[in-house]
């Protein structure tokens, strides 16, 4: 993926002195690479039995709604507290310092509907281990986890097994 | 626009008392709602020339990235204060109480690139408003702003003028 690796910024200090963010915003900017980042994950999927990519506020929102539309797929939101206008269920999760919740609408999974949760980026892997657990609380079967991009030496993957995970590009 | 009128809700007292929210979230999950939305967008700028659509946090994420995908253009991200790792430009306006900032990358944009702007709403104008600013701080040219639901009660058109608006929905 060196087409991808050469249009992600590394930003020394941010959001934090210490730590290297990857920009993925040069990816959008560029229509071709955009467009070749939505097709890599189309034929990744596109033998893969689901009814929802449900994307997390916001990056996730970006690859996700792409990603549905061209697939076809319906897309369901997963946002930040007080966001989601209808019934929510609620999943709190532990960060470095103190606690993050995350809202689904409850009643937009039914039993056994199979998604992919899709974000932009796996680094610790906290947020998307709240997502399928509150996925699993509404007894969806999580078909698999995508990421653009995988920070693979936080080891965030081994936090979500057994759930299956994809990612674009891994910084290893 | 009868088909796109029915499936959004109207969730009464959301996010306050008094407030009737229109809710997009059943727009997404519905595949063929959500494709005909993105081809009614598409249709409405294939003739239009612009270089970028710029999307506004984070509902605008979805539809600007959907329609970026569809029509082969770059995404350019307006996001709330700290999440642009490089530098930006910022923004603060007014709200009802005290004031919010919004940013953009700053080399982004280049004197005379066109740009449509999307979000989902339009309600008093105050986030179109601002965007619109930074955008010709910029020197950018606002070819359009694009959104789903225009709530043309609240005069937000009047504020934006002489911008050029579209919205698929109008709720007069």
């Amino acid at each position: 993926m060196e087409w991808l690796n050469k249009m992600i910024g590394d930003v020394p200090d941010f959001p934090k002195p210490g730590i290297i963010f990857k920009d993925i915003t040069p990816v959008l900017k560029n229509p071709d690479t955009f467009k070749k980042v939505i097709d890599t994950f189309q034929e990744h999927y596109q033998n893969l039995d689901f009814d929802y990519i449900v994307a997390v506020e916001s990056r996730g929102f970006i690859f996700g709604a792409a990603l549905a539309q061209k697939m076809g797929k319906g897309m369901l939101l997963v946002r930040k507290p007080g966001k989601l206008p209808r019934k929510t269920l609620k999943e709190t999760y532990e960060l470095e310092y103190g606690t993050d919740t995350l809202e689904i609408h409850q009643d937009d999974i039914k039993p056994g509907d199979k998604v992919i949760i899709m974000d932009d980026l796996l680094a610790t892997g906290g947020t998307a281990q709240a997502v399928s657990r509150m996925l699993k609380k509404l007894e969806a079967q999580v078909v698999e986890q995508a990421f653009v991009i995988e920070l693979g030496f936080l080891k965030g993957r081994d936090k979500l097994a057994p759930d299956q995970i994809y990612s674009m590009i891994n910084f290893e």
